[in-house]
């Protein structure tokens, strides 16, 4: 199977706008100043939607200069029961937030439905994600990131379970399915779970380089080589 | 590369003692009674060591009768710093911990030196490891359960870089290295970093069978196949 899906990527490299890494074109010299990432969380968020970017976003300080702080963020100080019962304190609140280059939504339970209906969040997660250099959805993080105006003209995709309702909820929309994660400018949207390590190393790879996202996919046992992943880079 | 390491994983199943999960002799049918896996959490844990099997061993109560309840236990109530700079609240200290089925010992910063001094930890995971059915690390915690003499006459592995240390720390041991993890009775241990989910999906099917394990793996974006992974089982 993994065989197939390897061969099937390579295809879809060649004819569609799935591309390796060779071909980024990126727009300016790694920083050396820090980026920070903000992870959004609330009740009920997800564990490994929280944990495998801010694990790969972190560990960049040991390999570059600069390199990414990350921290969380929550609409008020409580401590966050994760989906699966961890219990977090957060980092910052909405007023107390600093300045976000790298914005990042997990999913979390109510994702497709309470959450949205939370004001407050969604205005700052526009507010912040207008201001961010990328929007990083995992799994049904792209709701969130959808009802806040910042997939609008874009194209994304979501938890594959959840590609139809996303669809319906959002029929402006170009939404991708069977991908690990779309790249579309200061979007990347990913499926979710385990893939959400993937959109991490690949936007680590984005910023400073392949040779600095493979040695933080050294310390996570991660052979990274974006040819082995299926995503799609949106001219 | 990933089909150079299938067909190696595929070779090296047929001359050596790795094989398919279709090979597993399970003692005994899925238990129905709730399982508890207890996760040793110290300041400088890695998240991912963690997470990655708190969240697979925690959706099986969605798939199973019972599953797994899932908690975490510290040497105290104070809020662990993780290595990444997550503030965890524990569930549980040393003299609070309820029985465990499954210990899971992830990572720490310190696993390999300080840590191994810390008399009172190590006495617990003695303890504890002894009287659990199954004792699963990842990463660097293979040295806290080789030190408190749950390896003791297994077969085990650790992080790739620190299988040297291990090997020098632990002379006496029979260590692997190249395979995602290593299964020898009631002893798994991991490589770590994302391959931290592989061993705990391995662990699922054991107990729980092929089927459960699939639909976790589903809930996590992960096609669980065993034959797409590298591991050992010691007979």
């Amino acid at each position: 199977m993994k065989t197939f899906l390897l061969i099937f990527g390579i295809l879809f490299a060649t004819s569609c706008t799935t591309k390796t890494s060779n071909d980024y074109a990126r727009d300016s010299e790694a920083p050396s100043e820090t980026l920070s990432a903000g992870f959004l969380i609330v009740d009920g968020v997800y564990n490994s939607e929280l944990i495998a970017p801010f694990d790969i976003f972190q560990h960049t300080i040991f390999h570059t200069d600069g390199g990414i702080r990350v921290f969380t963020v929550a609409p008020n100080r409580d401590t966050i029961t994760t989906f699966e019962g961890l219990k977090i304190i957060p980092d910052f609140d909405f007023t107390t937030s600093p300045p976000i280059d790298i914005l990042v939504v997990p999913s979390a339970e109510n994702s497709m439905d309470t959450d949205l209906e939370n004001s407050e969040m969604i205005n700052y997660v526009t507010t912040m994600g207008k201001r961010a250099k990328f929007n990083v959805s995992l799994c049904d993080g792209a709701f969130v990131l959808a009802k806040a105006g910042l997939v609008d003209g874009k194209e994304s995709t979501t938890f594959p379970s959840d590609v139809e309702r996303y669809r319906q909820m959002f029929p402006e929309l170009i939404v991708h399915e069977n991908v690990s994660f779309v790249h579309d400018g200061s979007l990347l949207t990913s499926q979710g779970g385990i893939k959400s390590y993937d959109v991490a190393m690949y936007l680590v790879e984005v910023i400073y380089g392949r040779e600095v996202a493979k040695k933080v996919g050294k310390g996570l046992v991660i052979d990274w080589d974006p040819a082995n992943y299926q995503f799609i880079v949106v001219k």
